[in-house]
């Protein structure tokens, strides 16, 4: 039983501290500024609270997973490969482009066992649907579209400092079309509004976001962005190929439905991802022991992480100057 | 451009009036001892005002649509093949079984040309439904599922003459299973209840019914009958097969739905028969209009509608003495 | 009973030819250079073969459908309303932006009744989904997604003088974003390519595109367009609003559905317009004879066909280019 | 941490004894008379192979998991219960109703704390449809119908000793007819065949079913059972109350579905109970831990096991005379 270290005891912090165990594996240090946060999730999961330092001069540390605020991300990273640790870090590596690349020759050599957090690639939904992509089952892949709202905005406090739309929220869809597509992206297109708050243009984002990516051999792929679905997360995919269209449809809490005088109404969507990718969240912890038992190399690493924030950046552009940002 | 006469101006009356232009049929009479509601039809689509005698005697008129009241029905049928005159009949044929047995040799004759209205066999749905059954596409058929729910229920005025639930709404139900399963039942069990409305109850019916039919190869049938569904005319289908199940589902208003909070909700179901089988009547006008033109025989006839009445009457029986009904 | 001529024997003058009757109007003249087509559906509908002068001079007719090929629509509409006739002329007006807007005096007054067959604008589940966006039902419309793919492909010698994707088959999309949207766009960025046949590049066209339009409140609209979905005609809409989503779904054949080893399969979606707008087309009929009739104004008039090709054409110059295009 | 013991390591002795530990219980022993399946499943989930004397004998184990063959759950339950333990009880009870009946006393007291698996009370689609009925958000219900078809028949040496389709298999549904009618049946008559496989009906049993139950208010449901559904596991519910109908709907394995020319056809139906039923198996021993916990009392214990297999037994007997059962 390999022992591992959590850094950020934070929402998403807890949720990976939660699946470490299912996967034969022992969560050791918990480490977090906070003190109090600490405390608790080390208590919940039979883990000690611990120093970065300790944890990472810890020999029998195998892996570290990196779940703190955005901004120490890239630092973790080097600091825990430095110590010889195997990495599972959150998406994104960073908001800025060029201190990524600098940090790309480090972090995305072979012996560099990062993984990158991209959980919707572990969705059992949109995996089915990679997976009949792959295998032909509607033959050659055309354009692709990505439905990806929120159910809700962050707090504006939030919004200050995320990034932006695209590097907080379409990141994870930059991300998606690049798998799926199978082909870089060489065009991006932006064209964005504030249309559900105007405190998110106060400060300085926008929160609806129409994106289309084209690729060299002329593929296309529209990306749908919205802060505020207002009916749950909306996260849907459809693959037009030369033999016909594959979806992935969005999850409902039941398959419990009602018929009544205004007609047929469904169970809730799934409100947001934590729910909607509890699945996902699960299955990259079993990447990740995986990765630790050397069985296999992480499916999704540093320079895909890299390569979702420079189309991240590059639609920024577009939408700052209203032209086609070549990549 | 041949000529017919329509005897009964009612709702059912109407739409069948309306049908038959389209059909490259002359609407000449139109008969109902309500002078109002026959002028008012006759003027609508073209036709005048007749008697019953008139119409017969007409050697112009090939053919009458009898949709008057039920208790017309029988003596009508005969009158009309008397006179030499094709006939489309709505349903049911009679309310006694036996009287409509001892019209059988006379109006089941190949020279009677007598086209029992048994709309949901035109309906097109169901006709797609019958005829992957039988190319096959999921085997060999074993049971049947039949829901037939009103929105809701008819005046307690209608209640009464109606012949009750069994002959009056659930004969359609019988004539279904006869056309589906292909084979006589031989066994019919029903159970009843009033639950919808207790003046149902006073004026001697039930509202709610489960039946259950079987035939001499060990193939079983449910007909599930409600005088109220609370949400529009349910009309379903079930067939399941040695290779799978093949249904046929409501038909919605349209295919608009929305997405909010409490979930996705669709357009309204179709309310009643008049919307959700519209296509269904013009297209037994056009099967009338090939019996005319002495290009097809009927393909549901007199026979038919003595077979629904006698499943109807062994269901109400069943219901009565608590039995097994055989047929 | 008013009387009407019909300019054009093909395809779709057929379908309006058909429609006439069931709307109490007459069709007198069936006008058509090939004679064997025009005397051939003028047999059909008990008309009278015409020539155009004829039509155009008879007093007793009241109204003029367009159906003949593109290049003619512009000089018969012309002709037509000088001769004071109500006209309801197929789309696109023209191919020509510059020559279209050159008849707009003409053609776009208060007594020009020039009816334009925007034929979507009149299928009963986009006019659910338009009443009740107009009803407020999601809110206040944010972005609109448009779906629109043919199920395979027109003949190369078709694709030559077609005026291009944009003109031939986005131009109804165009319609339908500015309908929907209730505001005019005033941005265009289109990416396109030629993934479905070689031969369609080589013609010059392309056959897959994806349009993003913007107008000046932010509002957004992706139109998704392919010449060959490979399943039929995928024709739907999405309108986000500030409330939720509202969509109209493609119409399948029937409503029966088999359940078998592969899963759920539904029935064929259907394939292409004549059976898909089979219900506008008659809808836009009972529009014109209200025209006719003065009890309305055309809903639909030729400012709107300029508008569109407006769009069109900068959706064109925007591949051409790589750039934005102002409107 | 309390400690328990599991009695038998077959197929549904090893769903719960891995979902043991996720609920914060201890397995100390595994008994069963294969010494190989013991040991085998011992070494997967960390605790030791005993026999059946050692584990009621230890005072530290506080409860018991009977997932033995069926002929021994009576047996054990009244051993285990004498010796003191909490018991979780695989269904079915017995197949001899007499034989139940006759340790009803012993094991249906408040003392003996027997919760006993009828595991689709705990799937969260039909707890979801439960709350909702419970909640009126249809109204009072009315009738009900189960669909319940297996993907495929057992082997014929299952066949032979599994008590009969309706002692089988059906018994699920008894409880859950009893479960959601809120209402004791007071009348069964069912209709059965063997249409699925011949060798069934040489087996003495049964492979289609039918079946109507009756309560004393008049409620009505229906049963609907095949060995052989061609598609997967049929697991369905319809609740029809006063104010329209609730349902759940099948599982799917993902909401991958795929467009082409022969329609939309959906990913495939969960196959059977080990997967469609994954989730109600984890909640089932979550309320064992509950129990264990003192927290809860069995929300379904040993009557509840009595009265479905009275109406399996009532179900049989309707079938054998052809008459109804009355209870």
């Amino acid at each position: 039983m390999q022992n591992i270290a959590i850094l950020g005891a934070g929402r998403i912090g807890r949720i990976h501290a939660h699946n470490v165990a299912a996967q034969g594996l022992r969560l050791k240090y918990v480490v977090d500024p906070m003190a109090d946060a600490a405390a608790s999730l080390a208590a919940e999961v039979g883990a000690m609270v611990g120093g970065l330092e300790t944890a990472l001069g810890d020999a029998s540390i195998a892996g570290v997973i990196i779940a703190s605020s955005t901004d120490t991300h890239l630092d973790y990273c080097l600091r825990a490969v430095a110590a010889g640790k195997a990495v599972f870090c959150e998406k994104p590596i960073d908001l800025d482009l060029a201190r990524a690349r600098g940090a790309q020759k480090e972090l995305n050599c072979a012996k560099a066992r990062l993984f990158l957090g991209f959980n919707r690639r572990f969705d059992p939904h949109f995996q089915a649907l990679k997976s009949k992509l792959a295998a032909g089952v509607v033959g050659k892949l055309e354009t692709l579209h990505i439905t990806s709202h929120d159910p809700s905005p962050p707090p504006i406090a939030y919004v200050k400092v995320s990034g932006g739309l695209f590097k907080d929220m379409a990141i994870h869809d930059f991300d998606m079309a690049r798998w799926l597509l199978d082909e870089e992206p060489t065009a991006v297109f932006a064209s964005a509004s504030c249309l559900v708050d105007p405190a998110i243009g106060e400060a300085g984002d926008v929160d609806t976001a129409k994106t289309l990516l084209r690729t060299a051999s002329g593929k296309l792929c529209v990306i749908s962005n919205s802060r505020r679905s207002g009916y749950g997360y909306d996260q849907r995919l459809e693959a037009y190929g030369s033999g016909g269209l594959i979806r992935a449809d969005n999850v409902l809490e039941s398959t419990v439905s009602r018929w009544q005088e205004q007609g047929a109404a469904s169970d809730l969507f799934q409100n947001f991802f934590l729910d909607r990718y509890a699945d996902a969240y699960r299955r990259e912890m079993a990447h990740f022991a995986r990765i630790l038992r050397s069985e296999v190399e992480p499916s999704v690493g540093y320079a895909d992480g890299v390569a979702a924030l420079a189309l991240a950046e590059a639609a920024a552009e577009s939408v700052r100057t209203g032209k086609v940002v070549s990549l």
